[in-house]
């Protein structure tokens, strides 16, 4: 089998097969195909796209392209949950623990942030020393003794992704529906999981805007994840205004504590999609039948502090401080300097782009332009109103954190254009639009 | 400028700027560009075809890529050919010499055979020492002194064409009118000629097999090397059987000489090809203008031995043996081992299909599969028989020459497939099948 037959059928639209797909991921895992083979072969399947049918054989060859992950010795469902990314979705900090709650395991592996949206391992890491790079063995010990374990992406699950990904990623094949589902359910496989929950995100601040293209990538990635014999379902959520009231790392990872505490009022759009999610994935695991009941044991775990209290543990566990559970006003710390944006006349929030607010925390510090940059964990934004508030003329909007003038400058300039106040109050919207099964 | 926007541009289908070529020309020159972007690009340039605008802008960009050959010292009009190539297409042995005598400068800048088709390089190295990798300054000496030199592409001579080809070949994106168009003109831009005959060929044994396709290759050739600012005109010529009678290196090299030396019925069709190309490129090069006369004075130059003499005196220069030209039966070998090809029965031969011929000729060991393997200059194949030519049971239509038994039983039982006689007697051919210009 040749790399170069394969690119060729490919690009003359012609079907691969298993064996084919198998060649191009053990090629790219093991590093026997060149990069200047792979990018052309991506951007052959860029635009003569695959088929669904493909798209679950490229998935399959690079979910074994290398090691996965045996929790064979671990007697409950194991399940997880993938976000398609947003802006203030710091979800997972908080679903995870709670998940784990329910009496699932939940082996969590996170990725980075890159361009406006956050990544969970950023956020976990404002937390000083909390080790994201943990070993195989640790992360067995951890499920074992836990139920939940939070890491990044080891060499040896999925190199196959690794390498495309971020072949894709330099020259120009990112935004490919088969791909990006071969991208996510390889990853997402090599945990060791057997059912998972997608998080679908349509709106200003998803990866894909259109409430179309999340179903169709939803619908991909269910029936995909069908085909590698795990359970799925995915919720087609709102990302047009960010989620919650944070944006940036420290400050996402303060609200998911203090909800994990109780407080159900801080963020209902944020409360309500974690308990939904919660239960969703107690549902998918076969763990529990009946959604409501899940969802009503899911507070339960929040409200009687067992939630909180894995999270402490979690955390502990894996070299940080508890402060950070016990003490988050004082632990977490914000950048030194503030801006506040306040509305500019009075009427209803009628619109707070997630995009540009997403871009805006990046300028403001709290993100990375290119994978080299640095972050700011104390710099981000905190929404004092959401979407349908009342605002008088200048009451506080938002209030924005860095530790740079220019940057809080450049910041507050952009975030500004991401809000609209305006006479008419505005229709609401269903955090949780759909969900495909 | 970044090259993942151009790449995402073109993805996108969007026409591209002047600006974006020389960025990407200069990157593949320079090597400031990595291949994984290059080849991707590539491959979004052949799914999403440049327009000709967009391929005459990347052939002045890879033209520009490297320095150009100055002849401005040379008073003479400066004149190459290109040919698309075929199997037994050795007429640039004979014309270069010949041309010259017409008064016009020839630098022609040849490659190497790959595949089925032969190489005008490896044809002059079947010459033991004839030197391919001239210096510039020899070059330029060679041409003042003798008006023909045949070289090999040098490194500073369209170094992004040499980076683009090799990608294109190993990544699947050689099959585009716009890049070889690119690929072609860039090379002899670079010669520093200023008019340019194109032989593109149509049939079996050449890269478009279709008629349509070879004029429409034709067409934008003429039409984008005149933005170039070169003269040029394309003749459309016959390679559904093989050109004269010789395949194989040191056989075409052979039959350049005798033809050289008079020999006007030894290969009617080469003759023919011969002194047409020979006078077209009198007549575009400015230096004649009546096609008939230019003919007239190129068969004069066979008649009063000028022509072999100019070759004599290139390959003394060149630093192989003028043996070659006075002793050419002795002086090239063919290899020791034959193989007879006889008619199955009595009548005309209808077909010999040249593709198959020069893949014979491959196997027999006169052409390469990989650039790695190495040529055996005295393998091949002689025609006795011309398509057209009756022929009685067990009349040779061919001997194969090898220098391996395997090759020569391989050789044979894949020329045999390439030879169709029957009964009635085929339709002619013209050789030159049109002109544009």
């Amino acid at each position: 089998m040749r790399m170069l037959d394969i690119i060729i059928k490919k690009r003359n639209k012609k079907t691969l097969t298993q064996e084919e797909f198998n060649f191009v991921a053990q090629g790219a895992a093991q590093g026997s195909v060149p990069d200047y083979q792979l990018s052309s072969f991506l951007m052959a399947c860029f635009l003569n796209p695959l088929s669904d049918k493909e798209a679950a054989m490229l998935t399959k060859a690079m979910a074994h392209s290398g090691g996965r992950l045996d929790f064979s010795a671990v007697n409950l469902p194991k399940v997880d949950k993938h976000s398609t990314g947003g802006v203030g979705d710091g979800i997972s900090l908080a679903l995870a623990p709670l998940v784990a709650c329910g009496g699932v395991a939940v082996p969590m592996m996170s990725g980075r942030g890159l361009g406006h949206t956050g990544g969970t391992l950023d956020k976990l890491e404002s937390m000083q020393n909390f080790e994201v790079r943990v070993p195989v063995n640790l992360i067995y010990r951890q499920i074992k003794k836990l139920n939940v374990c939070m890491f990044g992406q080891t060499k040896d699950l999925a190199p196959a992704d690794r390498k495309l990904y971020s072949l894709r990623d330099a020259s120009g094949s990112v935004e490919s529906r088969p791909l990006i589902v071969a991208s996510i359910l390889s990853k997402k496989y090599a945990e060791g999981v057997d059912s998972l929950l997608m998080d679908v995100k349509y709106g200003s601040g998803a990866f894909m805007q259109k409430l179309e293209d999340s179903r169709k990538l939803a619908r991909a990635l269910v029936a995909t994840a069908k085909q590698l014999g795990l359970k799925c379902r995915a919720l087609i959520t709102y990302m047009d205004q960010p989620l919650g009231r944070a944006i940036g790392n420290a400050n996402e990872m303060r609200q998911a504590i203090e909800i994990l505490k109780g407080d159900k009022t801080l963020a209902p759009d944020f409360y309500e999609l974690l308990i939904e999610e919660a239960a969703q994935m107690l549902v998918i695991s076969g763990k529990m039948r009946d959604l409501k009941k899940a969802r009503a044991l899911m507070e339960e775990k929040i409200g009687n502090g067992e939630a909180v209290a894995k999270l402490r543990e979690m955390i502990k566990w894996q070299g940080a401080s508890p402060k950070a559970v016990d003490e988050p006003e004082t632990y977490f710390k914000n950048a030194k300097l503030t801006a506040i944006f306040q509305a500019p006349m009075s009427g209803y929030v009628q619109h707070i782009d997630a995009k540009t607010a997403g871009v805006a925390a990046v300028q403001l510090g709290a993100g990375r332009n290119t994978m080299e940059d640095a972050i700011d964990y104390g710099a981000g934004i905190w929404l004092e109103k959401k979407v349908g508030d009342a605002v008088k003329k200048g009451d506080t909007i938002a209030i924005l954190y860095a530790s740079d003038k220019k940057r809080l400058a450049d910041g507050l300039e952009l975030f500004a254009q991401a809000v609209k106040v305006g006479k008419q109050k505005p229709i609401g919207y269903k955090i949780v639009k759909e969900i495909i099964s």
